[in-house]
């Protein structure tokens, strides 16, 4: 028996919409307001997913309150408070859009985990924009 | 590498629910309060979803500012503060009932997004009550 | 010691802003796309808070079952799945803005509570619009 | 035409952590504060959700005021105000974590339903952390 | 210039309302399934606000860091995953009601505050049902 | 016979806590890591409240259409996806904390606002912090 079992966490964060293959003029065009070089930001919410069989003894798929640890080391003490395009290498030549937010976080937390246990991001920009991702 | 983009929207709306093919005893005694002749309401609250690559160059699957227009366009100037049995065509002879607007909205926003992208709907009639559609 | 005591109901009502002093035009002018004449609605979200001594004996102060019964009896029963417009006397005459439906269900509460006790009503239209009334 | 259609409740109810197959020292070790002997508690927020064809006349997947009153008599009226490790004969034997009360809320609620739906659990126990279970 | 500043925070905990001066059929009679021997529980969310000068060199209030450490160590660390009938001193004789941890919070984090600054706790019981209290 | 209506609304920006009187070590030893120098940002929720009497003929205490608006021109155009330090004039010398912008939100709106209308201001900077300022 499978189940998937989810925990939300949060971080805040600054960032602007810029493609280094373009020029300002083609990035404002593109991007708008998020391409503001002095940068916005964002509550970036959060929700990791793990999907397994559950434990017939413990009756876990997996100890939640690891997953949430495993959050914290590996993704909330890197991003939050942070400019991810200034302070993050993932986002030095990687347009650090919702989406690509989500693989990076994905890519952070993929090896942690048991291979046999999927695992989905799901990242709110804001309350009205967010993204899923599971690695395929 | 695939990722899904999710947009909020929403609109208020009128309706009840009636089968034409039935007599106003037949719709009340099936859909009771829900089939009051006067209408009742809903802040109806929409979810919706695309899927596809991740554009290596923008970082996007589609431009969330494209698909909110797109949106505004073509779901929620149409159906906002409108009594949807009155006056959406579509409900002249459909039950406005929340999986048939989702499909609705589904088939008007269908033809706008690429082929390769896939489209999710969900619409909330309540903050208790929701629907989930992908055109399958 | 005093304290303010909150519940949260629900109803969803078909409306439309109409003065009956006015003449179409004038309504569509003010009111916009709110005066349709064929209706729109909303899912009403209503918080009454009840403010007074906690009780020494209870720790209540008021049994929040008791105020959730007449809620349920005063306003949901009344309100719910109904056209506020049409079929609420109150509004034969009376513009049935949140402000104003607001104050209708203060004055359907208030006889049912010891004088003693204060009363709030808090009423959200849209997600993001709501009305406080106390009375005053 | 398929869709899924969604229905939230809720109740409340004491429980601790733990395997009758380890003392309590184990189960201290393993599962920390959610092991107290005395208990603590949650709001339990519930989705149940259905999926299979549109009927063509009501335009209805399953009524959801049927599935309310489904998630009513077979979890609200069982489970509500309990305490699950106690007074549950499903969790004598059982560890009432998120991920097991799912499956036997899935349990529950399958044989009511007619065999070409497709059921799925979604269970909140807290705000932050939740559990998924469609029966596979 | 004052403003108010506030911080949400939450615990969960069991408990069952319970007046020691009466029998437990009196109880029972009173406060029905919440009077349960067995105990049930609630996610506890507790927003707790500070009103006061806004300091002109710091633009604060006060620190909010300092107030959830405040919160985290007088209130969380005391109360969470805790049975509040039978392991918190304050409940021996007095009934667990939302006003009464509502009163319980407030009388822990006074002595912390400065004298200037106003304080009340609003806490929800469900996500339907909360209490707010400021001491007066 | 007055009301509050309410109104919520959002932007995005860019900050950093920093103090002009004070050197880096000072500020990164009051304000950590919120003073990064190069930035992080925030969802801003707002919620705007005007207080007044309801206009016995429109059942308005003021047109939230107008308000709406006033927030967009006066708010939401100046401060959304900006860096408040870098390009919002009134923060080039005052510390942008929750509670100082919202003093700014509220020196905005309060000349548009009929002399005899109350204006409160809320602001949450995270889902879980929040400061209220109502001119006072």
């Amino acid at each position: 028996m499978k189940a998937k079992v989810s925990r939300k966490a949060h971080f805040n964060a600054a960032h602007r919409l810029f493609c280094p293959d373009w020029d300002q003029a083609r990035n404002q065009e593109v991007f708008g307001k998020c391409s503001n070089p002095n940068f916005h930001g964002h509550n970036y919410e959060l929700i990791v997913s793990v999907t397994g069989p559950i434990d017939p003894i413990t009756g876990f798929v997996m100890d939640l309150k690891v997953l949430k640890d495993l959050i914290q080391t590996e993704v909330e003490d890197v991003l939050d408070h942070k400019n991810l395009n200034a302070e993050i290498p993932e986002f030095a030549t990687l347009n650090p859009t919702a989406e690509n937010i989500a693989v990076v976080i994905w890519n952070k937390l993929r090896p942690h985990l048991q291979s046999a246990l999927e695992l989905e991001v799901q990242l709110y920009e804001t309350p009205r924009n967010y993204v899923t991702f599971n690695g395929l």
